[in-house]
């Protein structure tokens, strides 16, 4: 059974306001929910339609399927979904290669991003605070289990570069090719908003500005998506590392 | 105006079975019927809120924001809607580097790798018959214009892979890394279904297989985005072309 306080309390959930007063957020499904209490995500309640989803260990209430469709934040539920404390980020290190984001504001080109970061070994992330909550559903959705392998935090990013003392690099059609770069083992990739780009503050903070050169006819599409273009430029960083 | 059977008949073209028997599609958007006009697409209709938006040459129709609202496949409708008809393809030479597409579902990465393909200077793309209609109205507005400059076919991949005479590459897991591998200027690059990757029926096809390495601990994301994976393999086919 579900309450009606744990109902209004769970789907109040699905907007960033009500996540930061209680400091919570919502996962569906098994794969997403196994990853984040294995990466040590504390636990606060796990609802079930049918028993044996989940080790025993795991205390969870068993509801039917139109009240997990109550709390759920799906079009089409899963047959589980839990509710996590959010997990406080310490962040201090530079030696390693760092994302930064630009206010990105598209949940599903945030999950994808947080995917990529997984795959290639980058642990940590700072996001302008305009850009998408990612404990907002279709975040947690989309990161398919990987937001437990990365740490975010949200910070102006003109006060993270500036104090920062290691190179940073933005994405720029004027940039140099990074096909041609000597790409180092740390430094900070800042990635700009899908419609607007890097902003003008941001950009005096670059100490190295890059682009992916285009092919083809003048003609061709203007910009590339913000997590195509996240995968490239990732991918010429950390191949070098192999 | 808008009559009750232009009304009947455009809605009628968000569905791939229409699109097939009257040949036309529905682009929305000023960029996107701007560029595909530019890119010979005959046009057969073209409605507007407001005069003055495209060059008197092409004849429209001055519409209410209601009447769009109507014809629209978009929640939130631009202030212009354009029918197109549907290019015939042709398509024969091998001296180039040439997409397959396994199955793609989603109109969203198919509309961002035609978005890849125009970038890296790819023209060909040959989709099975399971893979999303590239008329689809969410994939004509996901592409942004590329679809103007990219000729997309849709065939039996088996057929299609066992009379061409040049090398096919696919990703698995367990592929050669495409950072380790010659990659030729000529060939056919096969990106395999969202959630069960490529057919075993195409695997047969596959001459090399590929992959791009994972960073990290193993616990790390089991796969990539089929449109991130396929941004990353086009960039290191390409790359070697400058």
């Amino acid at each position: 059974m579900v309450s009606k306080n744990q109902i209004k309390l769970i789907t109040s959930l699905q907007q960033k306001k009500y996540r930061k007063i209680h400091q919570l957020f919502i996962a569906e499904g098994r794969k997403v929910i196994s990853e984040l209490i294995h990466a040590d995500f504390e636990l606060v309640s796990l609802f079930v339609t049918q028993e044996g989803i989940f080790e025993n260990k795991w205390p969870s209430t068993l509801i039917s399927e139109s009240e997990l469709k109550k709390i759920s934040a799906l079009t089409t539920p899963n047959d589980c979904l839990a509710v996590f404390k959010i997990k406080e980020i310490k962040f201090s290190s530079e030696d390693q290669l760092i994302l930064a984001l630009d206010t990105i504001r598209d949940p599903g080109n945030m999950g994808t991003i947080i995917r990529l970061c997984d795959w290639f070994g980058i642990q940590k992330i700072v996001c302008s605070p305009e850009t998408v909550d990612i404990y907002n559903p279709k975040v947690v959705q989309a990161t398919m289990g990987s937001l437990a392998r990365v740490e975010v935090i949200y910070k102006q990013l003109e006060d993270f570069l500036s104090s920062s003392k290691i190179p940073v690099f933005g994405t720029f059609m004027e940039g140099d090719s990074i096909y041609n770069l000597e790409l180092p083992s740390h430094g900070i990739i800042v990635m700009g908003n899908e419609a607007n780009g890097i902003s003008k503050s941001v950009e005096k903070l670059i100490t190295q500005k890059i682009s992916i050169p285009r092919f083809g006819n003048l003609q061709v599409t203007e910009s590339l998506n913000v997590a195509t273009a996240t995968a490239i430029i990732l991918s010429e960083f950390k191949k070098r590392l192999y």
